[in-house]
């Protein structure tokens, strides 16, 4: 990850960029980009949107990317290690979600 | 990125999750937290961002996190290999971005 | 309409709301609550959809209201009549997507 | 809104959509239009967005009007009255937020 984030800083920073990358603009990108994510399942079943991934992979692959790249970037300009975040939320959620009583449940998994 | 994905598979199918983990449903959530992430900003100008974002730092990691583990299992799923997306992407943002017109200018930045 | 506009209106004069409620405020705003109203079908299919929406009805009917809300003061604050805005775009995507072509067509619905 | 939502209901079912309108469908919907009117607030301070919205006012309406179109269409799927779901809750807020407390006050409102 480091390898990326020095990649993300160096592409603003040779742009000039950072006076736009406020943590709220960046929070709308990241919603935005999850949006553009999104469409790409709007108005389809499980059937259709099989066809859509294999037919429309490169394009979902850059939207997915698109969400990491923000995310990356927000993070790494609050001083959050995404990694250890990551690591630190699946803790929580191991002990919110105990394997006896989520198992197979959806409507325990609604309010994660 | 190898050792997260290896804990939010176990995570799902210790839990037998799968079946809900639709990409369609895996994109709304990863939306869904990306809107609670925003939500820290809602209404608020640069200096209150920056008092919430020291006071609530932890709640910011949370939902930072949140996004993250929807957008790698979704990744994981759809035979995406996350770091090379991301790595692809930003080649491509480099040459739609050259730094000799894009510096400084938030027209240019606002179709990326 | 009117009614409605009028009411909002007070209700952010009275406590002096207007100085957060930019058109980009208000924007998050209607996606915030937007993503609170998507919430309600989460990992939901369709029979778990209907099921919730009984239980439900009343919550995701103040979700309705939230985006509602937001969009006619974002709408009045900008000089939109919404009213007319409805029309004007229901007229476009009548001679944007032509019966004889739509019919039962999810792939033309995609780009609305 | 009556009429409006009966131009909806026709522009549907003579396109024979239906099948796709699940609340689902229509709450990822609301919520993807809901990102496209934000987009346009991307990366933008107030005085950008002030110009903006002079130069794009067609363009924002018609996003404002995509909201509210599946908006409307979602309500009377499920039974919704809108304009009585909006008086209920404008009645909600201004219980919640008695002027005397809430005025100027933007973190009594962050949790609208």
């Amino acid at each position: 990850m480091d390898e990326l984030i020095k990649r993300i800083r160096k592409f603003r920073d040779d742009r000039d960029w950072m006076k736009f990358h406020s943590p709220k603009n960046l929070a709308i990108s990241v919603s935005l980009e999850a949006a553009e994510l999104l469409e790409h399942f709007q108005w389809k079943d499980d059937e259709e949107s099989a066809v859509h991934v294999q037919t429309k992979l490169d394009a979902i692959e850059d939207e997915v990317a698109d969400v990491a790249i923000y995310l990356l970037e927000l993070s790494d300009n609050l001083g959050i290690d995404l990694f250890k975040a990551i690591c630190k939320k699946l803790d929580k959620n191991e002990s919110r979600y105990p394997v006896s009583r989520a198992r197979g449940n959806a409507a325990k998994y609604t309010d994660l």
